[in-house]
């Protein structure tokens, strides 16, 4: 998601929030995942942000209503541009979802597809197994195909000419999910839907930033370690980047 | 643990605390994990309990020094009888530790082993798939076979004769990593040991119980979810186990 607002609006500062101490948030509560994504937002909110993005589709399937109430700036979850994607690229109105258990028990993405056309039929399948191959590096191991061909196996008997990859690691599994499913299906990915519909938003209120100014970002996180700086790696494809410890005060 | 302690020691009463918000602990810093437990140790207290059983191999590595400075009550944790266990065990003094990063970044097992016998080379690998694949119920499944095969083979370079099994969901891949082995190195598992100091402590102390008196168990979580229900099925092997939500107050 920082890769593609980054190339998107190269010129926003982005303050990054990454709760490692809590994650992963897909196997929590809906009202762990509700609380700990207001106590995120508090600390994100004492740096006068314009405007919230909610990459994670656990906390996006849950806590958006909750952040809105809250909260003076305009919060944006990745379920709905997902979902408008879906809805662009399904012809036979037969759509595959993978996610967490959280993404996939709860009802966000269900309800936002019927908003927008109430003939599309919703296939979900938990995938709890793809973050952690993901932060092993092993995405394009015969493990990852594997565990893809469990998972994905299911679906693919439901006929569904679209899949959305409904979780931020998703997207590293490309490669491997588009072996397993053939080269029909269309594949959704959220984090550049929502990257555009963040453009549109922050043009409509003319909050765009237009000469080069911030071209940092500010990653905080919970708790510090070795493997998140392995994962930033992986994500956003270069070492180097400025990781701060953020108390939440909780 | 809790099976092993149940069959030792029928009669005691067991105040089992997951913490299941903010879990996996292995692949958090050390600083979090030792402030992790201290505060549930801490909401353990209020239940006036003898002793305090540390049952995860990754807070046992970092924070027993930190829980005995803070509470009177005697706390047991898996990595000495562990390390015990591994040294009655091997015979050529090579032996293999597996657990989650933090587990194996710590130097406990290491020290513990060296204050046994100074000769015994310990080897070591991290191994954060195995955790998620249990999870899953996949322990004997062939994408489990294929992780212990990619974690163990560089183990198994070192010519081990004993493995220890460094973290609490790893004896339920027994049958998995018995058939990437062999058959001649010996498999120890920390819960067992543990669960018989366990008993010598309490015999030592006068504090066990001898007439059938308590034979529940208290199951408290900081999360209850789904998931929690099916992980307690896989180890405990029953059902209707009663879970109550507990509020650590952070």
């Amino acid at each position: 998601m920082v890769k593609q607002i980054r190339r998107l609006m190269p010129n926003e500062k982005i303050i990054y929030f990454g709760d490692t101490a809590r994650l992963p948030y897909g196997s929590k509560s809906p009202e762990t995942i509700v609380r700990y994504a207001l106590e995120v937002a508090a600390f994100l909110s004492k740096f006068d942000i314009k405007i919230l993005v909610v990459a994670c589709n656990s906390s996006s399937s849950y806590s958006i209503e909750a952040l809105r109430a809250k909260f003076d700036f305009p919060v944006l979850g990745v379920i709905e541009p997902g979902s408008e994607a879906a809805h662009s690229a399904t012809k036979s109105k037969r759509v595959g979802l993978i996610g967490t258990y959280a993404t996939v028990q709860g009802k966000a993405y269900g309800r936002a597809l019927a908003k927008i056309d109430r003939n599309i039929k919703l296939y979900k399948k938990a995938c709890p197994l793809f973050v952690p191959i993901v932060e092993e590096g092993l995405y394009n191991h015969t493990i990852a195909r594997q565990t893809a061909e469990m998972y994905l196996g299911p679906l693919l008997k439901h006929d569904i000419d679209t899949l959305i990859l409904g979780c931020t690691h998703y997207p590293l599994l490309k490669n491997t999910i588009r072996k397993v499913i053939g080269k029909d299906i269309k594949l959704v990915d959220s984090a550049q839907s929502t990257a555009r519909l963040l453009y549109e938003t922050l043009e409509h209120k003319a909050l765009l930033i237009s000469s080069p100014r911030q071209k940092d970002i500010d990653i905080f996180v919970s708790d510090v370690q070795n493997k998140f700086h392995k994962i930033t790696r992986i994500f956003l494809g270069r070492n180097g980047v400025n990781i701060k410890k953020a108390d939440l005060d909780v």
